[in-house]
């Protein structure tokens, strides 16, 4: 079963902001088994909309439509699926209802005629409830095909989403059985693993896809089966899976869980009841931010000192000073000393630390751009190792971070 | 002048990665007078990206493709560009030998087969060198039109956009001027505003396009004028602004500035030789994460104390226990004293800081979901606001973030 999501609005065609709305639609889709086959931004304009509407229709049985469902006059959607769809807008009572009551709990400006036209639906669309705006979403079936219709709003649209859109489509339509697996691989580049399962990937069974995912240091190889055998599927990509090992196992540090890296640690911070803090130079506060993106990291996460300078090192963090001048604020024991220290500060079971030089030129240090000393300090110890991040500021942070996540889950994991 | 971007990868329409290099090679067109008429995410396969092709030649005259050039068997990019130019791929000397050297320099593995066939190019393109990848760039033109074919990887496009395609298609074309300015106005919802500027509008120029971009709490008003007569174009758009001033001048706080706030804060502070430390609780970091996300920032940045825990507020801040007894840990009075004290501590001239609850559950106060304190301390005194930020935890603290580096703004610029 095939769906594609439109986008429409210019804000996404003039770069103003980055489409996140498609990727989340997508992955939700996947979970129930929808493929996506195409992605389409088009501008806030009629007959632009109207072509991908029909393009979009020939080829998908679920077209998902997200932006221009605002009060204003660059929102043209309603129109253009009345046009569509041989239809006109009526006033549903229940939307005028749901946009008085958000008024009058949270806005403090009059309700206006403008605010009111956002009851005006399609008389063939069912009403999907936005609990979070005034913006409802519209379902349209005609000839077995869904047209859905959702505000640009990300949280609202996120909401619709899960709360509407899935649970009807999981009602309506019989889908095939989708599985993604992901195996994350360290230390050999994309070409050259390929050559060496080459074999492997030659035998693999047609409804077994293979894709190499190179990204920051590792290549993630991720299989997709399609099926309406659940357990046949699951079963045939597990035995690849085992071969795979067989052949490269020893690159392959594991599979990609379900959740980001700070979500996983939270997990197994939250389960043995233990808790970090962080020191960071070169990641300026990125893993703690990282860290209570997290709902609920308050539970292990007590805080961290972020010695951007050298003097906070030494003042804050009480890193030795001789310590400093004779390894230089970019080596091993000034990282083992500040999660040391930040550790024995905060009081917490674990720290990560961080120095290094993300560039674009040297900073307090003599060490290139690029040098990354990672520290963990455990209830054992404190593990520390160097990297080179490359020579880009943006990727050098990126990578320090998801590095420092990979390490303290190996060290917390040992307890 | 029309283009339109294709991106190849099924990881796009899986949702396993969002799609950031649209949205950068759409700001880069805008800036040399290039529209983008459509965004199309297409799978990794040859007949869907085939139709592709004809469909954006059929539109626009530039057409930019990014994905599906790695050295493995799930790129077929090139081979479909063959296929849909009734070309053939060569060897091109000049890429094998920049493989061959960004091999000797920086992987430890020999060189294969695989990565030899990266210098394998349509005969009709003109390669186009990527400085920080084995994948070249490729630039075919018939009839008028170019097919530009880039690596998905987003820092070695980026490096080829900017320094390759960019400076061809400005060669190359005749391009019109394409003006946007945008207004970041506050307080006042989508629709009041659209009610107030109603006439304004109706009045606009053909011209002169407005769209309403609401955001956290802010309504950007964008306006986008094109055409050939820069500055004819450049003189109507102030014109217009000015009239809005007339009309709503009390809710527009400013001019959307080239740059993201935390560059903006950057060069303030570089040019006033000042520092600036933050004390961050509800945060988590991601101020100090977005300062140092700036090339540069040791000279203005000296750390932060990420304060998660109240003890840590209490021990490493020396805000006083009796103060959080007496006014709850989410407080002003708290807010300042972590400006104050963290300011004092790290001896910045300026200390941004945050406490507040972000929820999705009360932390160690009772402040209700969505309560925050932004507190900023400067050489004349502690400036501290209370919000309501609503009641989800990713916006809560993107929304605080925002503005802390906005008051922080208004702060320094005083003296």
């Amino acid at each position: 079963m095939l769906a594609e999501i439109i986008t429409i609005g210019d804000e996404i065609l003039i770069g103003q902001i980055i489409d996140t709305n498609s990727a989340f639609i997508a992955q939700e889709l996947n979970q129930i088994g929808v493929s996506v086959y195409q992605i389409t931004s088009v501008q806030d304009e009629r007959s632009h909309i109207l072509k991908a509407f029909e393009e979009a229709e020939s080829r998908a049985d679920v077209i998902i439509i997200t932006g221009g469902l605002g009060p204003t006059k660059d929102d043209i959607t309603k129109l253009t699926l009345c046009e569509y769809f041989g239809d006109t807008l009526v006033e549903r009572k229940e939307v005028l209802t749901h946009v008085e009551e958000l008024f009058k709990k949270y806005i403090s400006t009059p309700i206006s005629d403008m605010n009111r036209r956002q009851a005006l639906v399609p008389s063939k669309a069912i009403v999907l409830k936005n609990a979070s705006g005034t913006a409802p979403g519209m379902w349209i079936k005609r000839n077995n095909k869904v047209f859905v219709s959702l505000p640009g709003v990300p949280f609202e649209m996120k909401g619709l989403i899960q709360n509407e859109v899935i649970p009807r489509i999981v009602k309506e339509f019989h889908r095939p059985f989708i599985l993604h697996r992901t195996l994350i691989t360290y230390g050999v580049g994309e070409s050259a693993i390929a050559e060496k399962i080459e074999d492997w990937e030659n035998a693999l069974p047609l409804f077994i896809k293979l894709a190499y995912l190179p990204n920051l240091g590792k290549v993630r190889l991720r299989l997709t089966a399609k099926g309406t055998d659940k357990v046949g599927i699951a079963n045939a990509v597990e035995e690849e899976i085992q071969k795979l090992y067989g052949i490269i196992g020893d690159i392959i540090f594991g599979e990609d869980q379900n959740g980001a890296l700070e979500e996983i640690v939270g997990k197994i911070l939250t389960k043995k009841q233990c808790t970090v803090a962080t020191a960071e130079s070169c990641t300026g506060g990125a893993i703690a931010e990282r860290i209570t993106s997290v709902p609920g990291a308050s539970a292990y996460f007590k805080g961290s000192v972020v010695c951007y300078a050298t003097e906070v090192k030494i003042k804050l963090l009480n890193v030795s000073e001789e310590v400093i001048k004779t390894h230089s604020v970019v080596s091993a024991p000034v990282a083992e000393a500040m999660a040391s220290n930040v550790k024995e500060l905060l009081g917490t079971d674990f720290a990560i630390a961080t120095t290094g030089n993300a560039g674009p030129t040297k900073g307090d240090s003599d060490a290139d751009v690029g040098t990354v000393f990672i520290a963990i300090a455990s209830p054992s110890g404190v593990y520390v190792e160097k990297f080179m991040m490359g020579n880009h500021r943006e990727r050098i942070i990126q990578k320090t971070v998801n590095k420092a996540f990979e390490l303290l889950q190996k060290e917390i994991l040992k307890f």
